[in-house]
């Protein structure tokens, strides 16, 4: 976490385009009546015509301003709204409940203290989406932002700078100097989960893994490859395949039946970068006439909540997305200066074993590959996508 | 549809507690210039100081007023901002994937006029959800609310009515009388689907159907069950067992256990009130050595992403739901004054046959239950709820 404070508001901030605070006076000019009449209205003192009432809270209406008493100060002035742009199509963000689970456990912080989440959907138009943001900024319809999806390159804490509104990114940002202002959930544990899975998987007796790597412009799918690169690296291994490609169902659908294609040799174990994708690829394999985990292993990542319950009972790797969401959403309050409870860092990813994954039993439709005998497979060098 | 219009604001409005909207009078009155001092600053024209200037942008900033130039007139005074309340667990929502193709497709249509989303998941409390109601109107957070899942004695269509706000039910009223006031979205085909599928099951030769209810507080599970009993008994039927329940993944495996647990006699095709309990049953019916859909048929209901990959593909009444979202959003942007086009009616709901359903081939674990020789089961007495 970075320590910033979110930018003060005020005459600067005015001058830059972005309204100071509406003040008692502001209602007072308003309504054209003094400060104190405004006070007595607020406080139910008599001595205020009908007339003049009606004119006085018409007024503070118009201004969004109600009476600043200690605690509620801070908070009068605010939206209590927080903007979340997704740069995703909205068919990803339907296949792909991840999304979902985040919002919910966001809402379940920022539900108690009025606070409400503001969704826009830009699919993957940067500049429709840097439009998106700077709107809301300039019409104050947000306190701050929630970032999602780290991206190479990532122009948003820049943009975010420069509006001066507060954002939390859900991950590790691109490079910390760049991210400067911006606050960030992050552990150093991240990794830990797929790593988990690789030695899961080598500790079964299978030394052709295939990853598939999801978008190679996001942040989180260049570390997750590498620490699964890594790690086979330590046990003397290489991938059988590495394939960078989008998150649909349909690539995932795709990406199975090349790795598993007829002449293909192919991996006995496949990581897929979410749930969906792992359970589209096991009824895909399936239909090829191959047993999970008999014949191939299987593992997802995200733990969502259909996976334990489809057959075989989904391995994957559990990241407690809604934990990661109210956390998001505590931090968030924090900043913003809400009293909320320090929520420490979001539980570290971790492997879950079920029912996808097994030892090796034998070759699938070709012979097992040894251990670092053979380049990685064509796959590796193509690149599918349904979501650049 | 019905043909109210917003309700009117002003004087009226604001002595109940809403105020007026802000005019340039009231940027004049706060900045303490005229009017035509703050249409020069919006118009770029010259003989205004830069104190004034930026006096002026302030003023108008806090009151969120912008330059009425023709069609932007309504739309400066507006929030642009639609509230979506669910009264789901943050669990439930994230369990079932049709809230969020709701949200993508009306997404589509919010975007382009610069509209954004306010979520609120509240739970099934409904004190606390009439408060988030209460808060949004009275803080004018949104312009219009988008109710979905209509209940049966519904209070939130005369709550609306009490603040002012416009409303959109996705659905069917409770009782068109208590929902003046309220726009909805129905077409009379709403059953079409429902019944198509227990024509299909029919024709199919299974003579012994399990309707899984969902909750019975819902208008649409009870309308959907009395098509159901409706198209047996056309065909001189009566369903195996029809059993109201909550709409989780838990609740759809324990039901389908307990209609094929040893020693029932169990129906030969199963209805389950969503795709999602569906992939759930078949996941069960499968852990059970049953085949799908050789020893049993299973329908579902929405037609979302992932059941068209998984194995065997789902048979299931598919009703557009992004399309919902996008009539929606466009009827409610109407509402507002906006000019959009006339989205028609949402396409009606119909029957998706895929590999999920299959000719009777004979006994499942027991005889076929021949039409209307049995009382509906066991299972018809009980009630699973994990979402009453």
């Amino acid at each position: 976490m970075t320590a910033e404070t979110p930018p003060q508001q005020g005459r600067t901030a005015a001058r830059r385009g972005r309204p100071s605070q509406p003040t008692i006076l502001d209602v007072a000019a308003l309504a054209g009546v003094s400060k104190s009449a405004v006070s007595k209205v607020f406080n139910n003192r008599p001595g205020i015509s009908e007339a003049t009432r009606v004119r006085i809270l018409d007024a503070a209406g118009k201004l969004g301003w109600s009476p600043s008493a200690s605690a509620t100060a801070l908070r009068g002035e605010r939206t209590r709204t927080i903007g979340l742009v997704l740069g995703r199509d909205a068919d990803l963000l339907t296949a792909d409940p991840y999304f979902a689970e985040l919002i919910a456990g966001m809402e379940q912080e920022l539900g108690p203290p009025g606070y409400g989440l503001q969704l826009h959907l830009v699919g993957d138009d940067f500049v429709r989406e840097e439009e998106v943001y700077e709107r809301l900024a300039r019409e104050r319809r947000v306190d701050a932002f929630v970032l999602t999806e780290s991206r190479i390159g990532d122009s948003r804490p820049a943009l975010l700078r420069r509006l001066h509104v507060p954002g939390l990114l859900v991950g590790r940002p691109w490079q910390r100097e760049h991210a400067e202002g911006l606050h960030y959930l992050h552990t150093d544990e991240d990794l830990h989960g797929i790593t988990e899975a690789v030695e899961h998987l080598i500790g079964l007796g299978h030394r052709s893994l295939a990853y598939v790597a999801g978008p190679d412009n996001r942040v989180h799918t260049v570390l997750r490859r590498r620490a699964v690169e890594d790690t086979l690296a330590r046990h003397g291994l290489r991938a059988h395949s590495v394939i960078p490609c989008g998150f649909g169902n349909a690539t995932a659908a795709a990406v199975t039946e090349r790795l598993f294609a007829p002449g293909a040799e192919p991996p006995t174990a496949v990581l897929y970068p979410n749930d969906t994708m792992a359970l589209t690829a096991i009824a895909t394999l399936t239909r090829l006439g191959l047993r999970v985990p008999e014949d191939v292993s299987v593992v997802g990542y995200d733990d969502l909540a259909l996976g334990v319950w489809l057959h075989p009972r989904l391995t994957t790797v559990s990241q407690n997305v809604q934990d990661i969401g109210r956390v998001a959403a505590l931090r968030l309050l924090a900043v913003l200066g809400e009293d909320v409870p320090d929520p420490g860092r979001p539980p570290a990813p971790h492997l879950v074993v079920r029912e996808s994954t097994g030892p090796v039993t034998g070759p699938a439709t070709g012979p097992v590959t040894g251990p670092a005998t053979r380049a990685p497979g064509t796959p590796a060098q193509g690149s599918l996508r349904d979501n650049p």
